[in-house]
């Protein structure tokens, strides 16, 4: 914390092998990008927001929820079930309290409108909540989470998700990997960002392992006869895509680790975003690229500090916290002891000098879209 | 469920030995331990809250929460730091918001205001967040969550606690078990409520296990080299008695399972309940029989169903979510697939007809408090 230029230049997701990666400036990758969303139909104002959830993603050593999504978007729209021109309306509103309708758009654009509400709200109420229905994928959850950051009020923000994950002691896939993001304001940056999936992993992950060739950890994925599957990562992949096996919430499988916590904490989070916004839940949450709209449930609150103290002071308290948990012993082997979003901000630090890695492919991917969608600009994959 | 016969009799925490436990009528348990705190100090209307939490746990299957805390809590009030009359004051109010000073008095009393607040403001906003500072141990958080089902709203209740569990990759008590509840109306009973430390397990199965000689499972216990304890469950109890091991986390040792996952949750809980409460954070949270006030923390929240859903839509949705989940193939030698609270619902059901099982010591324990305190009753503890 107090030596700045070692975390210079950390990044919390190293491209393994530079001859894969390609390293693109900010602006080129969120110019492209913008673009893209135009001209398949999304007003100039809404490709701005979806393009900044994006690469706020990439800039965040996050690339799972980056521009690697764009190709499925572009395909959501194409297809069939995205409204590109979304009419974002809130159809209930009550004190503290609002429901908006996304208008099956891309769940970045109700999303960014239902925070900004729930930071409005929580001004004046000091504290709020706001459920969004009928929505799409909003990408990271933590991007909505930090918006309250920006006016020093903490920042909630959770979203159901197409099922992949198992329910306590059963099998197949039964819950969204079903994400809760909590950001909270310190005196200095960066902030506190806590952004976390409630399975072990996401199923990124298990695509990383299996690309790189890596053993699959014993513990991450459950089979459909009940039982844990380890080492092969691409059989444990290829079995999650055809319904053979699921990811484990956190605390693994069964009880003894605390699986009935990591499954119970999605299952109330998918009660809260899907079954009390008037969204879908479970296994009726859809996926972008579907027959039908896939019918998103999010859910954003906030917290103003001052309703119950006064933000210098809370913010001193916070400061003594953290210097509190820095100070600890290490365990053998730990690179650093990392407060909940340091990691994320030092590689946005970093990439914001030194550009984002994009995998060729998809870089490639970007270019290609480009070129079907008219545009004249191309990234150097090279 | 739609067969009630079958949980009849169900209990989460049965006796092991039946020699060793007897079996006390709800009535008479909470005659002779309101007695006791009444006789100790406290007033009327206050015992009967602390006893109605305490033997609340016990008929929910949550004995390390039950009347086995009436030694501690009589010790705290004795020598030094519980303050048995306190003046439970509401120090600020803005909105939806509230923050409470306990005066140092058990947290069940607080606690309880607190949540009744939060529910009022619920009612009016449509959302709140009450916090309690200056508080002592509140007993089970499920308790203060289930009382806005109720009114059938949703209710969450948070605490910190005195330092148990390590921050990820570091050694050392550092963080409380800081549980979270979170209760959710149902069209029928029981109610969902969901109520997990954000530890793998609470110390008093540390203490169950190392009683029973029974072998500690791999991934628990945190030695203070940094390495995990496992068999030897007395050692590991005496090692965390002695700030030489602590509990790690939901998600385990280390960020390969989650346990920044657990470790972030626990200190988010504590920067709501401690941090921005005005009480103590982390290793400053004081225990019930200590030199000082404890200065614990809490949080409550309320949510109006009816600012977002017609109350019955809701229960309807929520109705065949659960029956969806209950539909679900079970993994091999998974006993049932529970919802969050059935358990502890069918066990304080069962619990009401046939007694509540007290292990003898704390049988015994009870009465000679009951002598101490000058009350003639006395428990049947043959």
């Amino acid at each position: 914390m107090n030596n700045n230029s070692y975390y210079e230049l950390y990044e919390k997701e190293t491209p393994k092998s530079s001859g894969e990666y390609v390293r693109i400036k900010e602006e080129e990758l969120r110019a492209l990008v913008e673009n893209i969303f135009e001209n398949n139909g999304l007003s100039k104002e809404h490709s701005k927001i979806v393009t900044d959830v994006l690469v706020s993603a990439d800039l965040m050593g996050i690339s799972s929820h980056g521009v690697q999504r764009v190709n499925r978007y572009i395909m959501g729209l194409k297809k069939c079930c995205v409204n590109p021109r979304p009419e974002i309306k809130v159809v209930r509103e009550i004190g503290a309290t609002a429901v908006i309708d996304a208008d099956a758009g891309l769940g970045h654009i109700a999303g960014l409108k239902a925070m900004d509400l729930a930071i409005e709200k929580a001004k004046t109420y000091g504290t709020s909540l706001v459920l969004v229905k009928n929505s799409q994928h909003f990408g990271i959850a933590g991007y909505y989470a930090l918006k309250a950051i920006e006016k020093k009020l903490i920042g909630v923000a959770m979203t159901n998700s197409e099922s992949l994950v198992s329910y306590v002691n059963t099998v197949g896939k039964t819950l969204g990997t079903n994400p809760i993001a909590i950001a909270i304001p310190k005196a200095s940056l960066p902030p506190i960002l806590f952004d976390a999936a409630t399975s072990i992993i996401p199923v990124g992950k298990v695509e990383i392992y299996a690309k790189e060739e890596k053993e699959l950890p014993h513990g991450w994925v459950l089979g459909d006869d009940g039982k844990v599957i380890s080492k092969d990562s691409k059989k444990a992949l290829e079995m999650i895509k055809n319904n053979r096996a699921s990811l484990l919430p956190l605390g693994g499988i069964g009880e003894e680790f605390g699986g009935h916590k990591g499954s119970g904490l999605a299952f109330i989070i998918d009660i809260i975003t899907g079954v009390l916004s008037g969204a879908a839940w479970g296994i009726h949450v859809g996926y972008t690229v579907g027959e039908k709209p896939a019918n998103v449930g999010h859910a954003f609150a906030a917290v103003n500090i001052e309703s119950f103290m006064e933000l210098a002071e809370f913010e001193k308290r916070l400061e003594k916290y953290i210097e509190e948990i820095k100070s600890l012993r290490k365990i053998p082997n730990a690179d650093s002891i990392w407060i909940p979003g340091e990691k994320a901000w030092y590689t946005m630090q970093t990439r914001k000098k030194i550009g984002i890695p994009l995998h060729k492919n998809v870089c490639n991917e970007l270019n290609k879209i480009a070129l079907d969608s008219g545009i004249n600009e191309r990234l150097n994959c090279l």
